[in-house]
């Protein structure tokens, strides 16, 4: 790490800080400039030690060089493939990933899963634990609804993958769904995190509404430091200024993770945007930034959805995004 | 609420709009203009229904009229105090809750106490359970700093308040504690506000880095509903794109609270700023503004801490930010 | 539009209200629903009556209902093509265009303009007078620039753009140059888009980087409404807490403004990013997300250049994008 | 600077990078780390160097050592007062800057002038060029307004300040106005900022919307570094994701400002809440924070306002937001 002494900072404070970082194992390198004095810290450091240092006396800000993530990271890691079931994230294929945003019945799920398989996706997503804005809102069929994806599941064979917002309903969760979610409010559920980093099944993180890139992928590196590499990360939008789109969606973050990680990276449009006519070119969108999947809510009634409906396709609307999709996925060397 | 239609919509789709309306018992109001026709839409409704609606087929948007919070509105209740022991929030007396970010042993944590004490602050904080960002980083001392907290609120006499990070945990840290701490990050684990509701203690309740009033005001009704209506908000900044801060400080979400909510409301100036140096004018800015307290990062030793280092005050520093900000709690007619 | 009135409006509020909208010539439709009455007002209406009504006592909010843009509008045109010299914006061809982020010398401009035409590129860009956030920075050639652009325009034959930044330069950048750029810094100078307006020749029209949709489209309204509407609009990446990539490209746009209006709508990845390696696969993100075209920086050396070194790309680089983007651009039924 | 290298580099990209920077003149103090090396670089520096070397092959990032504002900061001067008249930003006076959002006519202006005085502010402000979102919202009255404007400033003996959005018309408010005032939307008009350098007026600088400190201390370095060093700083309120309140206002920019630079600093809580309510408490607030003066606006007839009707006070209003701040003013040994 690089500290920079403040301009009025005496050679008194120079000499505690380099007393203090020598104390604490690292090689020093002092440049002295005309206004300012640095100095390249060399050694390992713990998060503590850079802030520590950053409140002695006359330091001015502590640069950290290296990144915080490890085995999140491409130098860990070249690339990671994660299966479900029969199905891979980050190899060839583009995997689909559809469904409603909650089940609320059974005819609603098993129709729903039918009509995704026949489409052509891979993999059905159902909420039975509901994270609303609003006490008021439905907030989900708990492990009846896990019962509900599971047989879903079971009848199409599709792998299944369902959110996860308690510690405790991980294990349950385990028994009923191939993979969990974790959300964009709790992605930095730090308990929850370890809980599903202690499973053996893959997860999809979020990315959290107001998360930077690193944050997220620190996100995971808390799952991946339990021993849990199966993890797949999706761009689901931000929170910024713009109020057109419900949320903005940070393609640029896909090829970033490319570059920075060794995870799989998947897009979820439909809450991205908030509106179901951005869907398609979004989902073209991110398949041309190099996403290695989908994830699109799909309703059969999305005017009667218990949530999330404006934003969900209907049956046709689905197979028709698909249609639409396939063309980009091919010529980006993948497929469905 | 007011259902706009879309310019393209016709008497189709305006009928089923009306029809489904009258379904779901709203009373109606329909008013055609020239380039766009409105309904006004009279009734109880609840989340589900504005969103459902607005997948119906010519709908453009729904504007939704009632404010979404009830339980935390100025309509349920002029005005909330909130008692911790002998300590009113929302009385006459502006209360400052301070203590360290993280616990780290008995030395620290007593030291501290007694001299906020002395100082003038009226509750001690501690984190037992650190949510980090990364998990390389001190992630607290669990039941042990819960017992020292416990003992250090003994010995000086301060009702203590601790951050509660797991729904499992609640019960644990309710024997120790005398008030719960809801972080930013957790501001929307739904699980854990319920959880906090079920108990009987009061709890701090601190805005999340992205969160909309709003969104902060139904967080606050989540713990309502279930019971607990102890709860006292706190700005501790929100995110925006400005780095020379840690946080964007939104001091205006204090008075605006005041208008729409009969809860208390307090600031803390160190995660909002996370600048040592802007603590005293934040201190004084946030009382001025209407805050019913202050919560503020003391450590005897912030180049050594295991967290927030940088941002925390130590001892003397704590001291002359009380005396500073006396004048102001005075003309404000209110009192330490 | 639609009044909501506040819960504590009585009788002589609201029939001030219904007074105060019928003087201004609107039909009302009143709305008593149990907490809050509603007022639909038919009518024309000016930006003003609507803040003016919100400033009446007993009035909580007005909701405008009508877009506030009119010329800028799919309701006012379906499709517009914008033509510069041979090339049209917002056919079926992708324009590419590309050059330094300023010109330096004849040599930088002319080797560049040469290669990029090689490699498929339609357009010229290169700034004469550069907006730097530092009044240290180079500020670019003026006139000089303007001339040199002019002449490699000439010899490649490829049509130049280059921004205009004071509204008393615009008749003199018209002189050597085919387009104008307005930059993102300029979207809101008023005084320029009105001049720019009452020229003849096509404009770029950048989005600021904290504009909504909206307000862009009200600055291509300004342009337009002077008489000139030849308006191509430019998505270049926003503001937000993201700090990982320079800006946050908000590609949803695209499609967005494809859905609201009849302007051509192109991307610049070189400014939204400000990272080389993520140019390409935004590149291609933007295509598929219905792109009108690029707009790219390039300069022979980056590492020598005067101005956004770090997000060029030398000369072989952008034909590699080219060579990149050419399948998506197939694929999407386009052509370079 | 300091020049991080990515972990990729060898020694013949770092000998590369250490021969370009010893022919800019630096000095070079070379630390190798376990995974990255990184040269700190004394010298002088341009902005243009830093991207610069950034773009050379190798090179991670570069970081910054210096801050980039020179004329505007701290170390070049302890202190500035600006003088208006007898007026004085800067000194022990708060000063009250106040007045319609435009000039309407000569009853409006004078009504409100009058009344201003009385109740104690100093400077009477009103737009004449107004910059309006919509370009079919009133634009002001233009020289005729600079009329009124002058007129009014000389039958109350207050000085007036009035916003300038074109270069060419520096000249002309001059001969009318005291003061000019550079709007939000215009803080990086960089043509403006040197022209309204090239007068001897002083001038308020708003903060742009999504502009940081730092942005907004190198606009100011644009007007003093073209001789003009009457410079008043103003924050307005921010863009985020709030829309509770029309923009978020930053006060930790206050006592930020206060640290970073010599420039006065005042507060404008209409614009940066647009609500009412919120004025006086946030008036308070910005007093207690630091700031040097506040700006309001006031119209007789806020209702019937052609511009920011809701956000402006009637004239018994402001004469109650002055009684409020009185205390608080008086309690940080400043007067009005």
């Amino acid at each position: 790490m690089v500290i920079v002494m403040s301009p009025q900072a005496g050679p008194v404070e120079l000499g505690q800080v380099q007393e203090r970082l020598q104390e604490l194992g690292f090689g020093l390198h002092v440049s002295k400039g005309v206004e300012r004095t640095i100095i390249g810290a060399i050694g390992e450091k713990t998060p503590e030690l850079i802030h520590a240092i950053e409140a002695l006396a006359g330091v001015e800000k502590v640069v950290p060089i290296l990144k915080p993530f490890k085995l999140a990271s491409k130098e860990f890691s070249a690339h990671t493939e994660v299966k479900v079931g029969h199905v891979t994230f980050g190899g060839e294929q583009i995997v689909v990933v559809a469904g409603p945003c909650a089940v609320e019945d059974e005819e609603q799920l098993l129709t729903t899963a039918r009509r995704i398989k026949e489409a052509g996706a891979q993999i059905l997503r159902g909420g039975a634990y509901k994270p609303r804005t609003s006490p008021y809102s439905f907030q989900g069929l708990e492990e009846e609804g896990l019962k509900l994806l599971q047989a879903a599941g079971a009848e199409t064979g599709l792998p299944v993958v369902t959110e996860v917002v308690n510690p405790k309903d991980v294990e349950l969760v385990a028994k009923y769904a191939d993979m969990f979610q974790i959300g964009a409010r709790n992605m930095q559920n730090f308990t929850l995190l370890r809980e599903v980093g202690q499973s053996k099944k893959p997860v999809i993180l979020k990315r959290g509404l107001a998360a930077t890139v690193e944050e997220w992928l620190m996100a995971a590196e808390y799952i991946m430091k339990e021993g849990n590499y199966q993890v797949v990360l999706c761009e689901r939008g931000i929170r910024t200024f713009e109020t057109a789109t419900r949320n903005t969606m940070d393609l640029s973050a896909i090829p970033l993770i490319k570059e920075l990680s060794h995870l799989p990276v998947i897009a979820d449009p439909s809450h991205a945007t908030g509106r179901k006519s951005l869907i398609l070119p979004m989902s073209k969108a991110a398949v041309a930034a190099g996403a290695d999947g989908l994830m699109v809510e799909v309703h059969p009634r999305p005017e009667q959805a218990l949530s999330d409906g404006p934003q969900s396709l209907n049956l046709n609307e689905f197979g028709a995004l698909l249609d639409g999709v396939q063309p980009l996925i091919k010529v980006m060397g993948r497929k469905v």
